[in-house]
Parts: structure tokens; C-alpha cells; sequence
């Protein structure tokens, strides 16, 4: 067994208020960590502290440090606590739920967080460190070839194409408690992700109050004492 | 263990030329049984045949028989089999795959196999047996609001749209030979069935032939034999 003296700590990106965490890449390794009943200490990060986690190799978080060990990329680190920390609870439940997970973090970083960016990114900028504002705003307007307001224009009239999208994801949580099936594995983590970050940073309503997703988004809510939940957020 | 003394017996969507089977459902069921061993005796099946499945309580394929147990609705089917011969090759790798497995069933059969509808449907009629032609156009006439040829018009300018839903499998398949990882699982068997309902019945190109996707078609094609590729097809 690998064992830990200290916590892992994670590089977790922060806006202006440092309690407001608000990717949806760091959710899903903050739950999986807690899923994986380890401790971490988390750091505060901005986009504009890239050198603090230079030694990554690379300039995006989540980025963890286990002892001497520094891993970025989210499903790179989920990975990692699996095959590390195998006597804790199982993250995938087995090789071909982690190869079918693959799948599902594709569909989550594609379909729903590309979409709900189209919904929430204009919102990001009021939670931001102000020295991360003007960079946010150039970067996105790189990205998608146009400013954040015209991103997310005519949101109202959008939403319900992008909630026909997530109906692979409606079905599969009328069948069953979660995408892990009974109880919560990555999967969940992956795609709770994307509404975690939508949450803490807009007011905008992804989800109809009926649909199945969003009751399943509440249980997750509740996981771990409510970890997310305690989250700054709408 | 559960054990047959005589072969399973398949409904199967067939065309005019009985060895045209063209169900994307049918399909996965097809490569279902022969992952797991177990042989089958399938049966032609057309849309006018309704009455030969009414003991199965609906009115679709596939539909098995084994023994005195009629099972309907490919997913059903699939957990049929795997849990009546635990000792069969597992179609899921255990309970947390077979909950993803869930999500990919609801993606392929809203994303994907919606989509290639509106690529090949229009060509289905042209392998019908004569006496389900009308009864085909009427019911997707009424199913999707207009004719076939409407539904299938402008293909080539909206192919490249089509090509980007596949995303979340061609990034999966860049990593992965199959769904079910090293292997093929359940999973594969699904989205198969809507490539290989695709190929059976119209020569238009759903994908590049360089795309990942198309190379992990090719594996599928050839497993058990070649027992998709036998099949007519383009």
C-alpha cells in the first residue's frame, strides 16, 4: 500500500474571494479526492500565479503534489489516486468502468462543458481577482473568436437546445441514483463538475427545477458533508 | 449455472434479401451473443411481421427466445445475458461498467443513431422487402414530420456537423483501441450497431477515412470471424 504522511495539496483555481473554486476540472478532482477518503490542503490559484505551478510542466490546474510526485491534467490525477491508493475506495470500479469513464470525460469536456461556457463564461469575470480579469478576457476572445457578451448572447433562447444535449445524461439518471450506478463513482465527479462551476459563478438556470439531472445534482451536493454545497455559489 | 440445450432464437430486422440485416439494435445483440458464446438461430424478421412477436408483449426487434423466456428491447436483452451466464465471457467487466454502459446506450441512441438517421434513412427503402416499404415511409413520415428524402436532404453539407457530435468516441478511441478498453465490451457493441445499420444500407461516408473512428470500425468488423462484415453491405 502507498501511504501518505502529509496531505496532498492541489493547485485550485480561485476568483477574487479565495473560498470561491470554481473549476470545473478541480470539482472533479476535489470530489475524488474526498471519494478516496484522502486529505488535502488546497492553494488558492489565479490565472495569474502560472509560475507557481511551473514545475508542472505545463500551465493549467488541477496540478497535485503527492510527497515528491506533481501530476496535472484531471484525468491524469484521477488516474493516479487509483492506481496509488488502490485499498481506498475505488474511483472507477473497475478497468472497464475506467475505460468506459474515458468516454464520458470526453462527452463532459465536449458537449457539456463547451456548452454551458456559451451560458456562464460572460459571468466569471465579476468573480475574478482583478488581476486576472483583463487576461480572461483576451484569452476567451482568442479562444472563441469572439468577446465573452457575444459568447453568451441570447442565452434564454439557446437553453433549450443545450438542455436536449445532456439527454444521454437525463436517461441514464432516470434509470438509476447516479452514473456510478448505486452510489457516486468518477463519472459523477466528471460531469458534477460542469454544474458545480456553473454554479458558483452564475445565476443562470442550466437545468428545469424538474428535470432528473438537477435532482441528481442536489445529491451531489450533499456528498462528503456537503463539500460543494459549502462552496461560494448561486 | 444457467445452461441451453438449444440455440437462442433472434428476431432480426432483415431486408428484402433475407441476409440483409439492417437493425441497429439487432446488431448489438448479434455481436452480444457471439461475445458470450452462446450460438443463436436468428430469424428474418420485416416490419409487416408484427404478429410473429406479439408473445413479446411490443411490437419492435430484436426479440430472443431462450427456452420459454422472450425477452424484448436490446438493453434489456443484454442484461438478460449477462446475468443468466455469469460464467460467458462478461459484455460488461462488472456492476460500475455496466452503469456507464448506460450512457453510452442513451448517447448512441439519441446523438448517434438520430443522427445517422438523417444520412441513411432515405436509402433503407431501396433494400425493403416490398411489403414494408409503404408501411416505412408512412411511420417515419409521421415520426420525424416530413419525408425521407426531406430528412436525408443537403447530407454532404451537414456531414461535418454530424462527424463533430462523434467527438467524445473518436477522443476516447485515440487512447483506447475499443470502448471496453484492450478489448471489446458491451459498449463497443452498441455503437457498432449504428455504423454497421449504416453500412448495411446506404454508401454514404459518415466518416473520413481517416478518422479513428473508421479504423476502430474496421477491428469490429473483424471480429467473431467477420461476422458483421459477411453481411451485405456498402
Amino acid at each position: 500500500m502507498a501511504t501518505t504522511t502529509t496531505a496532498i495539496r492541489m493547485y485550485d483555481l480561485a476568483g477574487a474571494d479565495p473560498a470561491r473554486r470554481f473549476s470545473p476540472y478541480c470539482w472533479r478532482i476535489r470530489m475524488a479526492l474526498a471519494h478516496k477518503q484522502l486529505s488535502v490542503e488546497t492553494i488558492p490559484w489565479r490565472y495569474s500565479d502560472k509560475p507557481a505551478i511551473a514545475h508542472s510542466g505545463q500551465d493549467r490546474v488541477p496540478v497535485i503534489e503527492d510527497g515528491d510526485r506533481v501530476i496535472a491534467d484531471s484525468w491524469a490525477i484521477a488516474n493516479y489516486l487509483e492506481d496509488t491508493y488502490p485499498d481506498r475506495p475505488s474511483l472507477f470500479g473497475g478497468a472497464a468502468a475506467r475505460a468506459a469513464a474515458r468516454f464520458i470525460n470526453s462527452w463532459a469536456d465536449t458537449v457539456q462543458n463547451g456548452g454551458t461556457s456559451t451560458f456562464v463564461a460572460a459571468d466569471i469575470v465579476r468573480h475574478l481577482d482583478p488581476r486576472d480579469q483583463e487576461y480572461f478576457r483576451q484569452s476567451r476572445a482568442k479562444r472563441f473568436g469572439m468577446t465573452l457578451e457575444q459568447l453568451c448572447a441570447n442565452r434564454d433562447a439557446r437553453v433549450g437546445a443545450f438542455r436536449q444535449t445532456l439527454e444521454p445524461l437525463r436517461t441514464t439518471l432516470k434509470s438509476q441514483a447516479f452514473l456510478g450506478g448505486a452510489a457516486p463513482l468518477y463519472p459523477d465527479y466528471i460531469v458534477f463538475g460542469g454544474f458545480q462551476w456553473a454554479r458558483t459563478i452564475s445565476d443562470f438556470a442550466l437545468l428545469e427545477t424538474d428535470d432528473p439531472i438537477a435532482a441528481w445534482r442536489e445529491r451531489m451536493l450533499d456528498l462528503f458533508g456537503g463539500l460543494a454545497r459549502k462552496n461560494p455559489g448561486y
